[in-house]
């Protein structure tokens, strides 16, 4: 009688995971279509689950305004909750960070950039694509972002490696890779080599699928792997007598083992990272902007810096330093903390050693990003490339062209987003420097005009950022301190990418909103 | 003294392709650089042409509103040529044709169909996306048309052949096949079987790669391949002990070379069809629409059936029916018929006996669409697809989910794209049996939804489509009657993609109207 039939089917989910909540919801007829099964199903807080239950909702103080925290406060607020976030930035997001022209980025070595980028253009400091399979691209539907394609892989992006001559379009390193390795299949099973794996007709078929899959030759020439129009062209076919000449000469295979190209292919068949992926138009922020609005703004408390937690009898109490400097104190029901555990571990709180020690178990990983404005989209212009990432093995590391604004006047390319020792690399140097580096690696692949036509950078270290202080953490392991700070310490829960199988994504932090919503919803609903 | 710089390029870019143009723009120290070498280099005639020559622009008649022919307007225009189109249709753009609520699709067997899409949806009849190094982008730029990613390939979207139990995700196939063929390769290799092609650290950097290529064991495994997150998911990773579900099981190497799957990923290595691919935002006919309005739409005549052809001895007569059905003549200097070839052959003209052979020459290919608008956006919200095209042995051929929309409420799948005898097929039933076949087809791989959220549609039958009667064509051989109309005959010239090695793609129209215009320029400025 305590429970409504919600209820019942989120403590499934919640014990059994969405498997459990789907099969469950087959048996009562309710599953949908087997396609979503991969989708666990959320089912946010009501107004009348309180009126089922004859609880009321309660107040909630969320600490951070980060994805985790923003949906933590939203889905309870469908619920008349009375949520309260402190944010210790002055804009929500967190690490979902866009810059734009006026913007100021500050580091923790109190160096300031102020972005000097163009109407219209923008850097997605933090998260910038979004796979299809993931949540968020719910909650962009439900919030009402638009979405556009972004733009992860592209055929006519370079591959670039030190030990090679010169960039090689991914197109030309695929035609190149898949060729040879048609061929040597080919060769092989054709000389019963793989008689012990392959029937008669697995062999038929295998060289068959080779014969298209590498565009190699027949029987007769050693199953040849020779140029075709995969590799791109040195003059485009065109009109009237203008065939086209393919791309030439193809390297050996020798060659093209050595230049390592075949490893970077795996990215684009990644779970996460394949193709189609998406952004929001305008910006990334264009997700928390519209959570803050959904929220109310007033619930929202901006250059609030949590100072202390303290779980109490019957609820928790938040100090923070206001704007003003000044030590402020929030008493509420229940507490989520959804600020990066090692920000809470330098947080005073009663929660206990074993806590702490949790929090302060998860490594911190680094990552860096550059913003370069050019006058012109001599990508497209000059070299017909429209988006995409080039893979090099500088320390930039990747390479991005913008997927919005095509055919315009200016464009925002990303100069290098790397991680580890690279982003280290980067983030000791002051931002010009960091400029200054970024554009001579990049010169490598673009020649002369990726310095003449830059207009402005701007440079992130996310380890250098106030309050943030890293790209994302890592866990030794999912037993132990992972699995304590599942659960709530006293009236505090905790609530982030973190705390998910998806951390470094947005998707990781809106799942584990969910989650702790789940929890604390049913909290509320069966205790007094 | 008769030649400006620019001519003198023109000359050579005509004779000797842009090879050739490039090679002497290097020699005179003008090329811009070596990535830009692909596309030829095209001057627009220019006003002061006239001034450098002494002599002055002509009198243009145009046959045909097409790409090709809008183009050749568009160009001559800008040095002042007087230009006039007669255009059968009452619309410009000829196969690039974008249907919207309200438009009227007629067909030559006489039935109609009133589009009933809802406002902002739209289908791209005929062409429906652009490859990055076509001229066609850069069209799209000068004229100021907006371009968005056209999904022409998703991992998320399905491949379905008749032999397979169920459809199987593009990433899901790709994993699987691309994990035997590492798994087949590295045994070959390890085991000496390719001793003969392979240097010892040849088959290292081989195993290397095949080894992150197929996500395969280790040698002790026998490089096994086994199911990882590349297939897929059946329970997504989320936060806190959801991990999530590798989706399996793992077909066998027979079944997986049985289901022919990995006969359909050659597709996206196509020089052609590699994403990234675009569209213009809103439909494929602001192209037409940004060309009519910069020609002036004064300069054509709608609903002007061309009837008879007469070369002069100083010029070109055109006879055409006008809306009213009455017969009227134009006089001109010159006239470039855009017209397809098949077309052309049914006009009366005077060109000879060889001309009239030529332009039956080419056989005439049979493509069909359908527009397909569902209430809700079942594809995205259902299945986590976001664009793309599902692969298939059904008559169908092909699905397209919307590329544009994304989140909304409404969407339009492309229903049907088939060629030859499937599209014969489709074009031998009322649109109403069109529909219902497309939908007893797709219901194998998306269920009762895709009868049941239909909204209307509209089919599209090239041959049976009026003064079009096509969707493209193929010439026996690039000799004989190609080049012949490769010339003009008299003071017609001809041009169109059916003049070009892009045939069936607006940049074939676009070049050969460009080659038309250098010729056509090269000869007024260089005849009394």
């Amino acid at each position: 009688m305590g429970h409504s039939r919600r209820d019942f089917l989120s403590a499934v989910g919640v014990s059994g995971g969405a498997g459990a909540l789907f099969a469950t919801m087959g048996a009562l007829g309710l599953a949908p279509s087997a396609e979503a099964a991969t989708k666990g199903t959320f089912g946010p807080p009501q107004p009348s689950d309180f009126s089922l239950t004859g609880r009321s909702a309660k107040k909630v103080v969320i600490l951070g305004a980060g994805i985790a925290g923003l949906t933590t406060a939203y889905e309870l607020g469908k619920a008349g909750y009375d949520c309260t976030i402190l944010e210790a930035l002055d804009r929500v997001g967190g690490r979902n960070w866009t810059v734009r022209g006026g913007d100021r980025v500050t580091e923790l070595d109190g160096s300031t950039q102020v972005a000097r980028f163009s109407d219209g253009l923008y850097l997605n400091a933090g998260p910038a694509r979004l796979a299809q399979w993931m949540v968020t691209m719910d909650y962009c539907r439900e919030l009402g972002v638009d979405l556009e394609v972004f733009t992860n892989s592209n055929a006519q992006a370079y591959i670039y490696h030190q030990n090679m001559s010169a960039p090689v379009r991914w197109r030309t390193a695929k035609a190149d890779v898949y060729g040879y390795v048609s061929e040597l299949l080919s060769r092989a099973t054709d000389a019963g080599a793989l008689d012990a794996a392959l029937t008669a007709q697995d062999k038929e078929r295998l060289i068959a699928f080779l014969s298209s899959f590498g565009a190699v030759g027949d029987k007769a020439s050693g199953f040849k792997y020779s140029a075709t129009s995969r590799r791109g062209h040195s003059v485009n076919p065109g009109a009237g007598e203008q065939e086209g000449t393919v791309l030439g000469p193809v390297p050996s295979l020798s060659e093209v083992l050595a230049s390592g190209v075949g490893q970077r292919f795996a990215f684009e068949f990644g779970y996460e990272q394949a193709m189609l992926m998406f952004q929001p138009v305008g910006g990334m922020d264009a997700i928390p902007r519209a959570f803050a609005d959904k929220i109310g703004r007033q619930r929202i408390r901006l250059r609030a810096k949590v100072t202390r937690i303290t779980d109490l009898q019957d609820g928790v109490e938040v100090e923070y330093q206001d704007r003003h400097g000044r030590t402020q104190k929030i008493k509420a029901d229940l507490c989520v903390a959804a600020m990066p555990p090692h920000i809470l571990a330098k947080t005073a709180h009663n929660l206990g050693a074993e806590v702490q020690a949790a929090l302060a178990t998860p490594t911190v990983a680094n990552a860096g990003k550059i913003g370069l404005e050019y006058r012109r989209r001599w990508w497209e212009t000059d070299e017909d490339i429209y988006g995409g990432v080039t893979a090099t093995d500088l320390d930039l590391a990747t390479i991005w062209y913008p997927s919005y604004g095509y055919g315009t006047a200016r464009g925002m390319v990303v100069g290098y987003y790397n991680f580890g020792a690279q982003a280290d690399a980067y983030a000791a140097l002051k931002p010009a420097e960091r400029e200054r580096r970024a554009i001579e690696q990049g010169m490598k692949i673009h020649g002369a005009k990726y310095r003449d036509e830059l207009a402005s950078s701007v440079s992130i270290a996310w380890k250098l950022q106030p309050h943030i202080e890293g790209a994302w953490v890592g866990w030794p392991s999912r037993q132990g301190a992972y699995q304590l700070l599942g659960k709530p310490a006293g009236h505090v829960y905790f609530a982030g990418d973190w705390l998910s199988y998806l951390i470094a994504w947005q998707a990781g932090a809106l799942e584990s909103a969910r989650k702790v919503v789940t929890e604390l919803h049913q909290r509320v609903l069966s205790t007094s």
